[in-house]
């Protein structure tokens, strides 16, 4: 190994992963080892360059908590996520796409009715959301459990917003025993991916702007079937076809419609005009 | 974007890039996307393996600290570093390799007179270490400064054993007029990297062992010449062709040559037997 050069480096490297190593672990970091390789010398990277990736790494995990992951926010901006998302939905053409987790996501939200509510005290448009959950074939999946959440009028989740209560626009419920559901919200409005860590310096000097288009967080189970977690997008937002990112599918891009009708409104406990969405979802069996 | 799909995605995120941003930037940033993504892809890597290296780097964010820098380490661990020093040194033959400058530098040592010790009240067999400095050309190198650093006879350096003066077999000398150099020291010994942290779950999983060959440091800088971080060890190391970091050059493995003089011994100010070791660095003008 002393007589390693640049050539026989990875190859040295490789050769040190053991063969009784759990398979999948070594085609893992193989992969990684090659890339990563295959990046330093393709970009002929600097030792200065290195240090400034160091030191990139050492900011990211100061300004990582259990509540805010920069890494994740990293791997969002980057498209891994979405990539990873993908490559999980493949051959899964009848199932709703799937998109971000995102780092708000938080477990535990109150149960709502179906039916019920999330609007409390926020202002905003009221929105009317509705659909039905069946399987790819078609049939409805009785009583799914929904796990919605959202950011309110000012951008913010409630986990980065100390004015917001802590369970605000979050709630689970469970569907109808047809796959039907419905909720009461309001819109919810873009925002830009937190800025003040290394990501955002990452992005400020790629000239990349940090905006989300608006969006509401699923996370569907249901016994037999696969979890499903994705967003739906208002189609006319202003930054549908500019996702930070890259969370975005031509399939949860959906009409968000007013309506005026004083006595649909009363129906649901909201103000009219309100917002109407309805969108099914699809999971996928086990 | 909104139609992205794993084969189109790549671009897309690349497609963000500004050209405006500093071109050398855009090239880095289009690398590493392009690499990740083709990581990713390449392994068919999964929703939970991705969960599991956001925890890795959510560990090593917090394991890290000013002192003991994680990212380093897996860096070493996967010859990343020892790459970017090949690639720093191309077209450098006629200077002395490179190799890594590890997590265990501190700047600002004392100084030493050139021939002075670095033994103190440490155990271990008294070494003698001795060269010159020069150019690629041959010429010396007048007054260079060296800065010297290894670990104990317990396989310890100074930063990670309380039990050690915070200086513990650290110092700066400056070389003669005539480049020529020596200190006496004691020989250093093999030890394994920290293996309390996310690294060593690493090589544990890859069925790696964590030594490293004994060796000692230099950081070398001269006016008008490029600084050389590198490392000399012994040829007869135990681990000298399994170097957990990759650092081993064969040009960097020299003998440590035992000497039963009284005499010799004595002029020095060590005990006989001791070993000698002779090391003529060779510096790149800026």
């Amino acid at each position: 190994m002393r007589n390693v050069t640049e050539d026989t480096l990875t190859q040295a490297v490789l050769e040190t992963i053991s063969k009784d190593a759990d398979p999948r672990f070594q085609e893992i970091m193989t992969g990684l080892v090659s890339h990563l390789h295959a990046f330093a010398l393709e970009t002929n990277l600097s030792k200065e360059e290195w240090l400034d990736a160091i030191e990139f790494l050492y900011q990211t995990g100061k300004k990582t908590t259990r509540n805010r992951n920069e890494f994740i926010l990293l791997s969002d901006t980057l498209g891994l996520s979405s990539m990873v998302d993908m490559i999980s939905s493949r051959g899964n053409d009848d199932a709703t796409d799937v998109s971000v987790l995102g780092p708000f996501y938080i477990e535990g939200a109150p149960f709502i009715k179906n039916g019920g509510d999330l609007i409390a005290d926020n202002t905003g448009q009221h929105t009317l959301v509705k659909g039905r959950i069946s399987s790819t074939d078609g049939s409805p999946v009785p009583n799914a459990l929904l796990d919605v959440w959202q950011n309110a009028e000012n951008g913010k989740y409630s986990n980065e917003d100390p004015e917001q209560d802590d369970n605000n626009l979050r709630a689970r419920l469970n569907a109808a025993e047809d796959g039907s559901y419905s909720f009461t919200t309001i819109r919810p409005t873009p925002y830009t991916v937190p800025e003040d860590g290394p990501a955002g310096v990452m992005l400020e000097a790629m000239g990349r702007h940090p905006w989300r288009p608006a969006h509401i967080h699923f996370k569907i189970s249901a016994d037999g079937f696969q979890d499903l977690i994705t967003e739906i997008y208002p189609d006319d937002d202003e930054y549908i076809d500019a996702d930070a990112v890259f969370g975005v599918r031509d399939s949860l891009a959906v009409s968000f419609k007013p309506v005026a009708s004083e006595e649909d409104a009363a129906q649901y406990g909201i103000k009219s005009p309100f917002l109407t969405v309805e969108y099914d979802f699809r999971l996928r069996p086990v």
